[in-house]
């Protein structure tokens, strides 16, 4: 079959520039409405496409400049949290990793206050540098979706916004993990759990926090313990030191991070105390490292990989077009038993 | 005292715009060569500029539409090892602390070879989304050079290219670390040293290999024991325990990262093997974790974060025309010694 055989064929943009006399990148422009483009210029170069019957089509305009092929990321934290955080490093990646194979650049900025979080989508947005946006970190009344929805841009959420939305809406659920942690240290024995937990402004800490204590009550476990942390390993070593240093210490003690779990499991050791003959250590994220330690990190292990991938694969398709009528469920967190807890001491 | 009195009035992108009735925009595209401008009427506008005597001020560049405002950073790894990359992710931290406060957006892009990383330097530089490129991990005969004087980009170099440039280029030496750590191992009484050390395809693994090798020979140490591998804690645990089953072991093993190194540190703890005490373990990075570990790592520190932040600086003026005529001096990396190393056993 010869290629348009009993097809009209279609108009290109090359056809429009020769009959308006001018370049191929300029009726792009033009029909697309980008600037740089004098008004006279553009009206005649639409005129024209729409007298030869021009229509937009999918692939025209994947090949036009209309696109900026390219979705933006901001990170609100300091550039020092950002270097030791293999959370985001690894969900990066696994955005990376899709968008390489899609011919599409990844836009970060990294800022320190909600205020210049704000300022900067509000330039990503105006300036036409990218196409969606992938927020993670979600905090209450969040002025992020205003800011997207009011530019016109696609966005991918980690978890759910506060409103409708019909863009990729990435979800997951922490209670079968953290439910394997509490029955793991339970059935070995313990009572006297100790959380270390993030930033109780940060939505998902807090949330994690709250549902261990729902799940320390259901056993009868005391749930008072738990100190505000700072996801540092300075941070997770110090408030293990407070934990240690109370007349009955906890023999065991959950962290909301690995970094804070392994500063906290090197403290305890440097005061002689056994992992996990006295004490056992859990984290949270399986960094890398955790399976390398002695003893090796009970963790909970999260996808931030797969969900950066995710999140790509279905932004991509929102830029496309694709609505989106229900959240879309992630890998779960999985509870990763290893060397650093065991039975409680007697 | 008058805005322009005693001088002649400057010539303005609108004074050209209007003689040569065409917009502003198409101005400032015509005259900073960007793509989407008919070439008869690029001609026709840089020769109604000429003759009105415009000349390109550095407020007026800084104005029009010749800026992406973004530089670009391309990865040549996997996006696995990516995540787990501490340096890297210190150095983007570094580029993005200078970078926020400046308006600019780091555009990164992660290619898996060669050639697709120079097809994503000539893909940035064609759609005109950076105005410079920060180029990392220095081959030899590499293409990338060639690309950025090519497109006319800007770039910031770690390390020395190969041909002169009037570009900033950042140098360190790591000499003293190297003959730091040799030296504090050799005074504790250590003979038989190895090295555990990177994939030798890329330079600057090799060069550091061969610079403990001379510094090992200069003190009559045997300089034989090296084992590549890939900076991953999997293959720094395997290569350790290739070191190990050896049947005279050596008593110190120096690592070409601290991945590797903290990897082998747990492998001989859990032979059995004290550390420092039968064996003496030293890194290179400085990962955040380093100290925070039991016993606390011995490594070489260096300052990503700082080689980012000075890379982004330069950068940025040299987008605005600085020309530099020597390499920039960084600070040298620094020997960190900690618990994990100590006496050679008797």
């Amino acid at each position: 079959m010869s290629e348009g055989s009993g097809r009209r064929k279609a108009v290109r943009i090359s056809d429009v520039a020769a009959a308006a006399g001018v370049s191929k990148a300029l009726v792009s422009y033009a029909l697309n409405d980008r600037p740089g483009v004098k008004e006279s210029t553009r009206a005649r170069i639409v005129e024209t496409a729409r007298t030869m019957g021009w229509t937009p089509s999918l692939r025209a305009r994947s090949l036009s400049v209309s696109r900026a092929y390219a979705i933006g990321l901001v990170f609100q934290k300091s550039p020092e949290a950002l270097a030791s955080d293999q959370y985001f490093t690894s969900l990066m990646a696994g955005l990376q990793s899709v968008l390489s194979t899609s011919q599409y650049s990844l836009v970060t900025e990294v800022v320190d206050t909600p205020e210049a979080e704000s300022a900067a989508y509000r330039r990503l947005a105006r300036d036409g540098r990218v196409d969606g946006m992938v927020v993670v970190d979600l905090r209450r009344d969040d002025a992020r979706f205003a800011l997207v929805r009011e530019a016109g841009l696609a966005f991918a959420s980690l978890g759910r916004p506060p409103g409708p939305t019909t863009m990729p809406v990435l979800v997951y659920d922490e209670e079968p993990a953290i439910t394997d942690v509490v029955d793991h240290l339970v059935s070995l024995g313990h009572r006297r759990i100790a959380q270390v937990v993030g930033p109780q402004g940060n939505a998902s800490a807090q949330v994690r926090r709250e549902l261990y204590q729902r799940l320390f009550r259901a056993r009868g476990i005391d749930d008072s313990h738990w100190i505000e942390s700072d996801y540092t390993a300075a941070g997770g070593r110090a408030a293990t030191a407070r934990l240690l240093d109370a007349e009955a210490h906890p023999t065991a003690i959950v962290y909301s991070n690995d970094l804070m779990a392994v500063a906290g499991m090197s403290a305890a050791i440097s005061r002689g105390l056994r992992v996990p003959g006295d004490i056992s250590i859990v984290g949270w994220d399986d960094i890398t490292l955790s399976q390398y330690l002695h003893p090796a990190l009970s963790t909970v292990s999260q996808h931030p990989f797969d969900d950066g991938r995710i999140a790509a694969r279905l932004l991509l398709e929102a830029i496309g077009g694709r609505e989106f009528v229900e959240p879309v469920r992630t890998p779960d967190p999985v509870f990763v038993p290893r060397e650093s807890s065991g039975p409680a001491p007697l």
